[in-house]
């Protein structure tokens, strides 16, 4: 039996914390040991109390901590952990497993997902990418894991640094462009979902195709009358500098700047 | 029963002959009469011989004539129609209807959708943009479209040009930046499939929030500190601009520039 207990109440921490204590009927191998949060109230709707501890000196001995707290805070929780050589990982994709303590054996477990409060989480689709000090470590994550997802990877720092970016551009950057969409229709009185069937095969079309192989539009076919009709329609200085922006990418897209 | 006829060989053409045709087996109400190529064998695949026309005097009485051509072709195929006062429509987003030649009643027909060459196309779900001269052209168009998509808009030509407008945001635009991502993995030979279901709930998360309620990440945190190692770790010119850009873009949101 691996014992895995998590640190922090956040939206990470509590669909992390609900997928572990679902876990328990079906598996023998992870239990979820402890949840640690400032205040008990932040996860007495996902676990037993007896389970939930508010100070890290109650926290008993697991075979696995894991950090799920905002960037800023992982180093001070690391620092504040009262034991030593204990596998302790964070869940950030833009930190390095440096930012933990020396005083525990390091690693890292990023769940490369948007996580939304309030709505239920499938962890089985959700890519895991993993890191650890050593190879035995290495195997605990995996063996932990495993039990949620079938999708683990080993990914290193500098990896997940550039992992966390490309995230930055797939999802951010794209729900920004979805936005823009939006604020375009209700400008003009059309409803939004008309878009949606659109936008979903945006993301359909990459079953089969590159998303280089899959570029349509006025930008690649370089239709430089239906861009300068488009810039003319678009009297917003931000969605402007966003079109052009982006048409400019399009088609410098392959040449290297 | 109404009589469509399809002039063109192109994608969208394609797909439409081939759905129309498909029809014929279910439906007493509508028949795809004839398709115009200027050769047999761009469309032969499709349907029977005996329906296809390359010459436009070859063109029989239809109820409806639907223009699936580029945008720079509809005006001179539309003037070649050697017939008066039918329905005439157009398939693109982009132009006017007063694009086609006065000779004809006019109208578009615009699919909303983006079209892969071999590969099937269910209209069902996809958005059919209506407009007309008329109402009673109007509601031949409508019986024609609910023959093969339950979703039909009505949409004027100054809607439709925002349409297409938003359609480039969240199609060509959101798909660059998918290629960025991709580009990104490509380089730190990271798998690129690790980022899909990222993507997916990127367009899921839009079931239940708007894209602005959906909006997460460094730009709309104001989080300085990731937003500066994100800029430090991009060394190409063209992703470091997008990054900018958008960020900017993101933080500028909601304020009229």
């Amino acid at each position: 039996m691996i014992k895995v207990s998590i640190i922090g109440s956040g939206n990470v921490a509590q669909h992390l914390i609900s997928t572990f204590q679902n876990l328990e009927n079906s598996s023998n191998e992870i239990e979820l040991f402890q949840a640690f949060a400032r205040k008990k109230e932040s996860l007495i709707h996902l676990l037993p109390e007896n389970k939930i501890v508010t100070n890290y000196n109650a926290l008993g001995e697991a075979d696995l901590y894991i950090i799920a707290v905002s960037d800023d805070a992982i180093a001070t929780v690391s620092d504040a952990l009262p034991f030593k050589n204990r596998l302790v990982v964070h869940t950030s994709g833009s930190m390095p497993f440096s930012i933990l303590n020396n005083n525990n054996r390091k690693g890292v477990f990023y769940p490369l997902q948007t996580f939304t409060k309030g709505k239920a989480v499938d962890f089985t689709g959700i890519p895991i990418c993993l890191e650890s000090e050593n190879g035995t470590d290495y195997k605990v994550l995996e063996k932990v894991v495993r039990a949620i997802s079938n999708k683990v990877f080993a990914i290193n720092s500098e990896q997940r640094k550039a992992l966390h970016v490309a995230a930055v551009f797939v999802n951010n950057f794209t729900n920004h462009l979805f936005a823009v969409g939006n604020e375009i229709c209700t400008e003009n009185k059309i409803p939004f979902d008309i878009l949606k069937p659109l936008m979903e095969e945006t993301f359909r079309k990459l079953e089969t195709l590159s998303p280089k192989e899959a570029q349509t539009g006025p930008a690649i076919r370089n239709d430089q009358k239906t861009i300068a009709a488009h810039e003319a329609f678009l009297k917003d200085k931000k969605q402007l500098n966003l079109y052009k922006t982006l048409t400019q990418s399009i088609q410098d897209n392959g040449k290297k700047l």
